[in-house]
């Protein structure tokens, strides 16, 4: 997240998936060792920021992530450019994905243990769908903002983990907008930080949806 | 600033000014001794967070703020009830205090070392008498959003300071909203967490308006 709070810059597009400046969020991770050894490339520092990641893939069992950031598409499958996602043959998750869409699709099987699994019955039956396939390792809702927001509201979310870039991107997809809840105190439980990153870590109080 | 980038929450009024949840905001800061003593009140505690703000009051020597962080009001000055501010007879700046209005007006001379003085033309102007009353000291912008948010886009601030409290407010007034600048990378100067805050420091490049 930038430190005015969005996840990508203004105008995401095919060429540009990340908005106008977006790239700018993750030049930490471009970075890490770790990073680019979970994307099949080799080189990059192995420092604080790196074991962030390298931690994050260790305790990882399954993870969820909403349409738009999958693919950058909404509607049908057919014609949706990025239908099997952004990240080429060998994807960096290297674990069971459950895509929430509403358009159901047969699961996709990718090489390096990576498979895509599109749940169109909701952001519970996801949950539980990837609670199951995770599972004693945890869950990890990768994003985007939409998703994030939605499972925030509903009060299904046991941490949050925010990577805040030293940039300011004027305009974009907010992570948080205006959830429209009622003011949530969070217990402050990780903040590590680098001249590239500060990673911030919550835990985020059981309460009613 | 809540994580989810709110100085204050919604329906700021004059018995709750920091809006619905906005004191979650300073609870830091009220629990912290240095900011007791500017206060006029006893007790607190001499922990990080008060080291934060006995550096800010040490090294300011004039304030800049906006006229609603000032008196929570707007237009002429007759009609305000908090004409004076809302910090009664000695308030807790001991400097100089450049109030940015379109309402010309006397200067207010309080209690214990703080004066107010009302500048009507802009913003480079109010930074120029401030600067040159505060010596060698550095000049603190204070607030509120829309006097960040114009001192920014000017490209008039060296530093940025921002106190992140654990807190989703869920709504309120947005600290940098969509600022609408190219994207600008900072400078991570610093970095202090505490369980209640994380005080993330910044400079910010030189760069054309």
């Amino acid at each position: 997240m930038s430190l005015d709070g969005f996840v990508a810059g203004p105008n995401p597009s095919l060429e540009e998936p990340l908005g106008a400046g977006g790239e700018l969020l993750h030049e930490w991770a471009f970075a890490a060792a770790s990073w680019r050894e979970s994307h099949g490339l080799e080189g990059g520092e192995a420092n604080a920021d790196s074991e962030v990641i390298e931690e994050s893939l260790r305790t990882t069992g399954a993870v969820v992530m909403g349409r738009r950031m999958f693919s950058g598409g909404a509607g049908p499958w057919e014609p949706d450019p990025r239908r099997d996602g952004w990240w080429g043959d060998n994807p960096p998750f290297h674990v069971a994905v459950f895509v929430l869409t509403h358009h159901a699709r047969e699961t996709l099987v990718m090489e390096g243990g990576t498979s895509f699994h599109f749940v169109t019955d909701g952001i519970e039956a996801a949950l539980e769908q990837a609670k199951a396939g995770a599972g004693d390792q945890d869950v990890l809702l990768a994003g985007g903002a939409g998703a994030v927001q939605q499972y925030l509201k509903a009060g299904l979310l046991d941490e949050l983990q925010i990577h805040v870039a030293p940039v300011l991107l004027g305009e974009g997809t907010s992570l948080f907008d205006r959830l429209g809840i009622e003011p949530l105190g969070l217990e402050v439980t990780r903040v590590i930080a680098s001249p590239s990153v500060t990673h911030l870590r919550f835990r985020v109080p059981a309460r009613t949806a």
